[in-house]
């Protein structure tokens, strides 16, 4: 991948760790036409992911990036920088909206907050946490929104 | 991408051509190791991800593709068979979830199913198809559902 800025990796957080309201910013990535068009190509094989002229002709008016490239990119960001948690950032699932396209030339980073944590009724060693994340570009522009509940361990249940 | 079927695509459809409970099959793609490291490598790199021996210790058991990962593959396999749209499949977003997480030698297929069918107010050259899509496995475990709203055109909006 290309230019990524690497930030000390924080503690890795646990259920008991996280409260409703926090807030957490990710490192950014330079997305350029080469990402673009390698992503389309293995798994988004369309004319506005794969060929500047083409796109012209499309909806978007330009060449722009797989809905599900920038949710990788943004998968990536969360994991290396964004949202620091014990035993790893695992999806139940959750709801995302693409409100505008990500181009080439964009500089994303991960903004996201806390919504929910609800510890589990059956699981006593861990519980899910709701987050909205928004995935920004350089002129602070949302490019995605993802509203995601993850799986997080209690601190009692794995010794760190 | 590994082996993979090739069936014809079927004419292209426009929003005049949906109608609710119109079901569509994909082709099928096999998952392999290599394939899910390689994604998680640039993407998700979490120890489920990329490592056999770590993998075993989490709470999957063995080593798991990315949920982005099998959203991505999702996404080949309806842009070239499962379902053949006007224009591309242009995703405004959605809601997904992974019930259970895709394995290394896991044959995926998506299923499709129309849900809704609405014409835009403002814009009448185009509108919108809410379609239901389980990605399922050889056994026809759903591992992924997604239920996303397309934009789609209207068959006089553009000259096939």
């Amino acid at each position: 991948m290309a230019e990524r800025d690497a930030p000390d990796q924080p503690d890795r957080l646990f259920l008991d760790d996280f409260h409703v309201g926090q807030r957490f910013t990710s490192a950014t990535h330079l997305i350029d036409t080469e990402q673009i068009k390698a992503f389309a190509r293995q798994f988004d094989p369309q004319p506005f992911h794969l060929d500047e002229e083409a796109a012209k002709g499309s909806v978007f008016g330009g060449l722009v990036a797989s809905g599900w490239h920038t949710a990788a990119i943004s998968m990536r960001l969360q994991v290396e920088s964004g949202l620091p948690i014990a035993g790893g950032m695992i999806g139940i699932g959750g709801e995302m909206s693409w409100p505008r396209p990500t181009r080439p030339g964009d500089v994303l980073r991960v903004v996201s907050e806390i919504k929910e944590v609800t510890p589990s009724r059956s699981r006593p060693d861990r519980g899910v946490v709701r987050v909205r994340s928004e995935t920004r570009n350089q002129r602070d522009e949302v490019v995605q929104v993802l509203d995601a509940k993850l799986l997080v361990p209690r601190r009692s249940a794995t010794a760190q």
